[in-house]
């Protein structure tokens, strides 16, 4: 028996029944408002099994319209997953503004598991722990409605049910291996389910645990759960949370107007030899890194026409093409507007031993986001734990981490930017919106200056690219990445 | 040093001075939009000895009008304090809307110490934690702003501080035996420090560690923290929050429907006989419960003439008066309206060994304030596992609550309001709200099925008096008042 846990007395069938029909009701009526408003529902089934987790999420979506919901079954992560941090597979799979997604268990399961095959325990049970409290606080804390269900059925209960499924040839299948390890060590289980019920259950996301032994006691349950569930996220628009302190060690960066561009220059003749030498170098490290399968996150940001595409061609010409990827980031599509603003970038994570590098990258919410107003204050300056927070999962996963700022002065974009306009064959490069951006230079210094100092964090740290000399950026940024790629092979 | 914690680097005095001008100023404005916005505000200073809890105190208050906030020394609790629930000399200092409370030092040192002198260890830490989470979640569940700060000095800083203090007459005083202890045994209680910050860090009242070793830096990093939780505070307007599922054990209450009335009926000579008998034995039952000083609450909720009045009379004769207090509650007066809605019932606990008898209860949250809008639909529905929480809170300190629901039906009710209506002597017990409240019976009811159903723990659980024959109730309600407490008192 779960500890903490009182379960009700089963009403009798005619209040069920009663009762069921004004949860569908009353469910059918909250998908409209769940769209309008635009809230995301993720809704996780987690529990025992033969405990009715599929078969229960059958009977919920009756109710909602099929444009509106999605069902992921995860089971075992595959190779191309395992090749990814933890979180990426359920992170994939969250909803879209105004939608349900309903999985067929998720990160509890898989938790779990790897504590009871002794795989997860002590430091790094306690490790993972935190990083499901922050990936579900990072939900809740930008709107979504996160609904954790955890269906019980007591031993003698799942052994019944077993062996009625495994007697029929139609429905053996459906019993796993772990299914049947679980039953003969339900105790144990018990034991290891009780501890992580207890661990994640916070006020804004707590769990929910469902008698499951009827079915349609089941059903009602979590129809009821859920429909008081979204009445009170109905209730709340836009809701801003705490501002976390910094629990993230961190590096000093200049402020901007600190930094010496003048004298980072380099002489034609030493460049050409340089960046024969490191991008050689550097070639020889992506094989290293292939093999022992490190993953490696090279990002770019900067002011316009700082030099940010030439300086990424120099680093990619070092590299096997099969072992990179460049993503260019430009304003969010709207299915990812419509989702956590991390999202984009989460399914965008490299394999083990890959690179990908971000031209821009997520942290346009505390510098255009912030400065156009496109997200409220409350979340952009949430934004920079959450980054820590992030870059602390790729971290934490093995990844090499190295973030640029590519710095020039303000008269230097002006050259630059007259040089485009001037050259038919530039002037794709410029837009109105680089000459509006211009204008408020000193707002994004502003921002920019927070920003490094907020987030220049011991395992992703800054590097600043003097670029008023490109040849000079570019082999700094050559030398940093092979810097910081042979730190983690030695 | 603590864990999890990454101190920022000491800006410098010029920066510090600019900074500290802007957030005085700016604390100065928001005073006025915490009062209009009504939002109350508790301030807790936990820390090390001479860390600067009480100096940095008097900084921040010299920018707020001192109409507007109170500040409260919490040093070792009083004999009368002891004499009631752990959180209760907490529960009493909490500000009214639109208001501030500081308090130098609470919970966190009250209970890190009770573990430095061994008395809380295991199972009693964790459930003093447990109820220190419910209490603070209660809190900004309602509307609370909590601000947590921790006052952070090394060693080194402690010793040398306690050095200076005590060199001089006028302020040895200052350094008390649990401050020297402390410095004596800095490793061990950084310790229990770092595990209780752990242990109470939740997104709702989150802590934030002040480096204390500089005193302007350490006002500074307190007033942008104050100026940041207040503007997020601001912008939430009556937020809702998720239900939680009951976790506490419940036993089964009949429907008022179901409640068998005709038969409950006591003969005149035998009710004569039997209140005699019973009155001796609970007047004898009340000098027991004094010397072993078990604290006992008896509440009354029922129907109006239902016969409450009668009822508490016969206990009352009984009892010793320097031993009990009857509270009627009516609607609350301002002050206690500006509060937390279970503060006035906490601030009415009795010492241990006494008896306090409460003429309607709490449990208006979920009876005239639900039906009458006085509060919002999550509040009412919210508050079952608040009232559930706080009979928790007195059950594990040891008090008996004994909850009555008096029963009568409609017809019975009207006869009674009829003969009140009638009889000049009766007639200022009925008035137009009484007939008012007649009306909305089934709402009434469906409104007490639900409070019976899911606040009926074991620990506390209601009981029904059937009140058609007042002297039936009477006799019943004493039987069962002898018999919860001889269950303690064997």
């Amino acid at each position: 028996m779960l500890k903490n846990w009182n379960p009700e007395e089963i009403p009798p069938k005619e209040e069920i029944k009663e009762r069921l029909d004004k949860a569908r009701a009353r469910l059918y009526k909250l998908q409209m408002e769940i769209k309008e408003h635009k809230v995301p529902v993720l809704v996780l089934f987690e529990g025992w099994g033969a405990s009715g987790k599929g078969s229960t999420i059958g009977k919920i979506i009756k109710n909602i319209d099929p444009r509106f919901f999605k069902v992921a079954t995860m089971s075992a992560p595959t190779e191309e997953e395992l090749r990814r941090p933890f979180l990426y597979r359920y992170m994939k799979q969250i909803p879209e503004a105004g939608k349900f997604t309903f999985l067929d268990s998720g990160w509890m399961e898989e938790t779990t598991k790897d504590c009871l095959e002794k795989e997860l325990s002590g430091e790094d049970y306690t490790k993972r722990i935190e990083s499901i409290k922050r990936f579900e606080r990072q939900l809740t804390d930008n709107g979504y409605l996160l609904l954790k269900f955890f269906m019980q059925i007591d031993h003698k209960e799942q052994t019944a049910r077993m062996e009625r499924l495994l007697q029929e040839k139609d429905t053996e299948w459906r019993v796993g291996g772990f299914d049947k390890w679980q039953n003969e060590h339900y105790k144990k289980c018990c034991k290891v389910f009780d501890r992580y019920l207890t661990d994640t259950n916070t006020s804004t996301s707590p769990w929910y645990i469902i008698d499951a032994l009827d079915k349609k006691w089941a059903e009602l349950q979590v129809l009821e759960t859920m429909v008081s569930g979204i009445e009170v996220a109905m209730q709340n628009s836009a809701h801003s949370v705490p501002l976390l302190q910094n629990v993230f060690p961190l590096v000093k960066v200049p402020k901007l107007k600190d930094i010496e561009l003048a004298d980072k220059t380099i002489e034609d003749d030493e460049y050409k030899v340089e960046l024969k030498r490191l991008q050689k170098k550097l070639g020889i490290l992506h094989n290293r890194l292939y093999r022992k399968r490190v993953p490696v996150i090279i990002t770019y940001e900067g002011w316009d026409a700082a030099g940010k595409g030439g300086n990424i061609k120099r680093i990619t010409e070092a590299l096997d093409p099969r072992g990179f990827e460049v993503h260019p980031i430009a304003s969010p599509e709207p299915h990812e507007k419509a989702r956590h603003y991390l999202w984009r970038f989460w399914t965008r994570l490299p394999k083990d031993g890959h690179i990908a590098i971000f031209d821009r990258t997520w942290y346009g919410r505390v510098m255009v986001e912030r400065l156009e107003g496109f997200c409220s204050e409350n979340d952009w300056r949430r934004a920079y734990n959450e980054m820590n927070e992030f870059e602390k999962e790729l971290s934490d996963w093995g990844a090499v981490i190295i973030k640029f700022w590519v710095q020039i002065d303000k008269d230097t974009q002006l050259a630059r930017f007259t040089d485009r306009q001037n050259n038919p064959e530039k002037q794709w490069k410029i837009t109105d919106e680089d000459w509006r951006n211009r204008e408020k230079w000193d707002l994004y210094e502003v921002a920019v200056n927070e920003m490094l100092q907020k987030t220049s964090t011991t395992y992703a740290p800054w590097h600043i690219l003097e670029s008023v000399d490109k040849k000079y950026a570019r082999i700094k940024a050559l030398k940093i990445v092979i810097e910081e790629i042979e730190k983690v092979l030695d």
